[in-house]
């Protein structure tokens, strides 16, 4: 057995994540075998008929059982109550992990639960879509994504090695940190964009001197950008807002403060302001694309895919 | 000749918008012969290397003598100088439009310039990247996209009829509304949604607890959605800005008020608030898609494409 292959792996939650974890644990051999858990009887239903796994269990204490590594994978208001399910049951050595957007409270809430005879090393993969649900995961969700592991002082370092030659198994570069410092980038990368998303999507809902039909009609002026992060998770977006107010509330007062200052530079109509910071920002996409972390095609290579073959410049 | 066809077209202006339009013009036929301006020498350069016309004119007068077209495709700003300097050399008859992404300013300057002999007709073609400048432009920019014109009441009627046919041979579809409603829907589908990117990325760029590495590290859980938006030309937003103040002013106070709500919802630990107004935006993300504003798959087809061959999912 490889360092980053497992006896057995359960799959606590089978949505995006969870079901993408299936499959590229299967794609890669990670495994001997995959115990697959979730509540709902149809999601259960749905993993078995995609093929996700090895056994499939609606409780998830009788699915840990055994297991060598149990990777939770469900909105982060429910961690505490899984934890209190499968403690229980959990085997000696095993490693247990998450894949929740906050960190300081999936380890308040799992970590007093949790048997000191288990390993317990919560994680977060920055990899995702604006899809849910088990049949829109896919092997590849991980590759070249960043996975970030936030475990306490006191874990066996073994087994946080083992953790991070699973995640680059499945194709993720793996950093450490501490939980409250990726609470707070999260929240600046991925909380409040999203926050921002659906807060400007609501408010196109609800004018009355624009119609829905027209925001929809011309949305891909710039509009239909947002609706992609507001179409995701309720649920799981939710428990984010619920589960990392902290430091939420810390980046929207900062994006608020900066908003403030540019629309009295509008409303002055200081052209040079305004000129200075879309330059400013111009640069920041730069540097990500030069990170590999988008795709340097104009509009994500949406729109153009049949495009530039009926370029009709004279030769 | 066709209706969409015309004698002599001049091109005044030749970033994205013009020399996309150069392209098509060219491919499809739309011209007999295609006059290109631009006052920087340096880009009319590249426009003549890259061969996107049959006449080249630094000054912009001279490009429109004899034109049965004339399309304006500069910043906003810059619409009433061009709107001076063409006034004299235009021909009886020709029609002058513009490209322009707010319209009631540009009517007030350009209008008043223009003899009465010439038909001149407002328009927005809702068309873009992120990128800029002649190389960036290519033939299929408006195809499936919306031109909105808003022609001012004494308008020939034929004369609309024409620039209509000549957007729908672009493969455009053509929309007539009030430059006023025009420049309240496109601040909220277009201005607001550039600005609220702006911002973010701005924010982002000056914090002292998560460092710009970090911020492009991790941008791909949500942040570099917004830093396409944030990469558009400086100068023409600028404009915008500044030429469609009240209306963008206005939407931004919306946002800002909805925005406030937001906050209080996280604070207070709202959590059914915060899933409705979450559940609310899913919905109007699936209209999007319904009306073939965007694409339907997973974000934005960008990190998945080759994703899908990879499913590891057992049989």
């Amino acid at each position: 057995m490889n360092q980053e292959t497992f006896g057995r792996i359960a799959l606590i939650g089978i949505g995006l994540i969870g079901s993408s974890l299936a499959r590229v644990i299967a794609r890669e051999g990670l495994a001997d075998e995959t115990v697959i858990s979730t509540r709902s009887p149809a999601t259960l239903e749905e993993a078995r008929s995609l093929g996700l796994g090895d056994r499939y269990e609606q409780d998830a204490a009788e699915a840990v059982k055994g297991a060598d590594l149990v990777i939770v994978s469900v909105p982060v208001g429910a961690s505490g109550a899984v934890a209190r399910q499968i403690a229980p049951a959990l085997k000696k050595g095993a490693i247990v992990t998450d894949v929740g957007s906050t960190k300081r409270s999936v380890i308040e809430q799992m970590a007093p639960e949790l048997p000191d005879h288990a390993h317990f090393i919560a994680g977060h993969p920055l990899a995702g879509t604006e899809k849910s649900g088990p049949s829109a995961g896919f092997a590849s969700l991980f590759e070249d994504r960043w996975c970030i592991l936030t475990p306490q002082d006191d874990v066996d370092p073994s087994a946080i090695d083992r953790l991070t030659a699973f995640w680059e198994a499945c194709g993720s570069r793996v950093e450490t940190m501490d939980a409250a410092h990726h609470d707070q980038v999260l929240a600046l990368v991925s909380h409040v964009p999203h926050l921002i998303a659906y807060n400007i999507v609501g408010t196109a809902d609800e004018l009355e001197n624009v119609t829905e039909r027209e925001v929809i009609k011309y949305s891909a002026s710039g509009f239909r950008d947002f609706t992609r992060l507001a179409a995701s998770d309720p649920t799981m977006w939710r428990d984010v807002c619920l589960h990392n107010r902290d430091a939420i509330l810390e980046m929207l007062s900062r994006f608020s403060e900066d908003l403030t200052a540019l629309r009295k530079a509008v409303r002055r109509g200081d052209g040079d302001a305004l000129f200075d910071l879309f330059t400013r920002t111009r640069s920041v996409r730069r540097s990500i694309i030069e990170a590999g972390q988008d795709v340097d095609v104009a509009d994500f290579g949406r729109s153009i895919a049949g495009g530039r073959d009926g370029d009709g410049a004279k030769p």
